[in-house]
């Protein structure tokens, strides 16, 4: 066992503040990695703020880190210490289903081992994220960073950008088709850049004029004020596929109406208060589906970095110190971010701890 | 014009009665047809007693016609007087967008005329549907009917055999695939013989116990009980594919957690209360989709009927004579049918009628 340093939320009202923690001892297929950034995803703010069923404190929150190698053990084989590497949102799945056979870990028939916040089926315990100094991960959760990628700014793409590329992929995303993304906060922005690196023709969905602007910026081909129903109206069956990242309770039955016949509009955000009835019968007089999609698998998610590093698409960040954190979360809590925070982890590494061990 | 003896609603509480229509002269690709079998669908029911939007009275509902052609027009290719043919829900579409072009009439982008209660856009007036002594379609929209099928039996395959064919064909129904039906009425039982055809284990989802047998003898391979909360638990994450026919608001989401990673649940029925807000967290978790879809294209619809006469399947039906119209209404509101009522046109026409043109 080794004691890191970890930044911890203690209940769903206070500040989050240190705590060390253990990170198990290597295994022979365990990579050690030393955390040089990590993204701050909605689900953090969820899960430490108990948004969300079952937060078990300390809670240390994290699913988008960046690193170094720093030891591996005896079997590993795909890295080496020195390498630079990221971890996302999976630590750990059976192996052995037919998902995790098929590279689909994250729809793992047992239940993959999320990255924190969820019990450690093998070890006992908790698991615990990113805001912390290091981790240790069998390699077969772990991803090459390329070169290429900004660290901080690719941190994101273990979440967010997966999130995205993942269902783009799956649903066809590409030249000759038109690809709506509603929803311009971390997902969204990298679903834009990804969609667009992909070569489909890109069109924002959203309520403000400020974000239309950012939109085209970040690589959009077109905008839709999706509060302007002459413009929505203007706009419907003109689309293969929605991405729908808003993680707000909202009338997503208004984007349905935008999609072409045998078109899908994929849910992304979670809305802690759920979403309202599907409009049926606009979905049966044009053959549409609703869908939803969860990050994806590893060697997916490898591909997605090698996509990422080729098409030069990393998220735009706000970098932040750890003490930082909970103002971020404030922040994010009033969609007042462009678009990602990330940590930079000197800021942890370099401050003073009592050692107050979890 | 050619006056044509018929049955019609005149009001959405009072019995269905006697109307004389005029049908159209016919055009040179026009077919016109004697009926001689007329099936009752849930949305006649619906529509004639004014249970959705927009019933135009006099109302002559019925939109799975089985009949003879008695008259074809100088461009008719396809058919010759005293040929068994049949006609669905739709009369016309614009023939020329991206829908029409490509067998995807059902979803034209002008929309489709429906073969009762909607405007006829070129002739003016409103559609009258099968519940009568004739009809004259384009023969775009006339399908060939098999010698095999037996003709009374067949009619209902023109809707609710369409209905259930081309989204089991859509979503991929076959050898190794499990097969949900949802409801076993008028639906759901041709959907469990067409998808038993198709090769695919079929499963049965009933509340009933009494259905449950009966679904066995359609075709069903297994029945699950839906209010058995053990059967339902033990059959999570089993099935591929789920047609849901029920016609009543229910809660769908329980059969979601039916579905194995990738699966798709089928919306069929059209609850006029609608449905409720879906489970997208377990949608998230498995990549599963909600969709719906409407009957199908005209050389799909043929293509039903040959793989029908081919694998022997027809509908279980009651025939009728015209004058017991109000009481088959009765008895279907109740669920009180096995399994799709016919209409014997030959006690319509063999019916003493006033002159009461429309």
């Amino acid at each position: 066992m080794t004691a890191t340093k970890a930044f911890a939320a203690f209940a769903a009202t206070t500040p989050l503040g240190p705590l060390m923690i253990e990170r198990r001892a290597p295994e022979p297929q365990d990579v050690t990695i030393e955390i040089d950034y990590c993204g701050i995803c909605h689900s953090d703010l969820h899960v430490a703020r108990s948004e969300w069923e079952g937060t078990v404190y300390p809670c240390v929150p994290g699913h988008e880190m960046i690193g170094r190698v720093t030891g591996v053990g005896p079997k590993v084989t795909k890295f080496q210490v020195g390498q630079r590497v990221g971890v996302g949102v999976m630590v750990e799945s059976c192996g052995q289903c037919a998902c995790c056979t098929s590279g689909k870990e994250q729809y793992c028939l047992e239940g993959y081992t999320g990255s924190y916040n969820v019990p450690d089926k093998r070890r006992g315990g908790v698991t615990y994220g990113g805001y912390s100094a290091s981790i240790t991960v069998h390699q077969h959760y772990v991803m090459r960073v390329p070169e290429g990628l900004d660290p901080a700014a690719a941190a994101p793409l273990l979440c967010a950008g997966i999130t995205l590329y993942s269902p783009l992929k799956h649903w066809g995303a590409g030249p000759g088709k038109r690809v709506g993304v509603a929803g311009l906060g971390g997902l969204g922005h990298v679903g834009v850049k990804i969609a667009r690196a992909m070569g489909a023709t890109v069109v924002m969905l959203t309520t403000s004029q400020k974000k239309a602007e950012d939109a085209l910026r970040l690589g959009a081909h077109e905008v839709i004020i999706s509060t302007d129903e002459a413009q929505m109206k203007a706009a419907e069956k003109s689309l293969d596929l929605i991405m729908n990242t808003i993680a707000a309770t909202h009338d997503y039955n208004a984007f349905t109406r935008l999609l072409r016949v045998d078109g899908t509009q994929v849910l992304l955000g979670v809305p802690p208060d759920g979403l309202p009835r599907p409009d049926t019968i606009r979905m049966l007089a044009n053959r549409l589906s609703l869908a939803s999609s969860n990050i994806g698998g590893m060697a997916e998610t490898q591909e997605m970095l090698d996509f990422c590093a080729k098409h030069g698409v990393t998220a735009d960040i706000e970098l932040i110190s750890i003490d930082q954190i909970d103002a971020a979360f404030d922040r994010m809590a009033k969609g007042d971010v462009k678009y990602r925070f990330v940590i930079d982890m000197a800021s942890l590494k370099s401050m003073p701890f009592a050692d107050t061990r979890a």
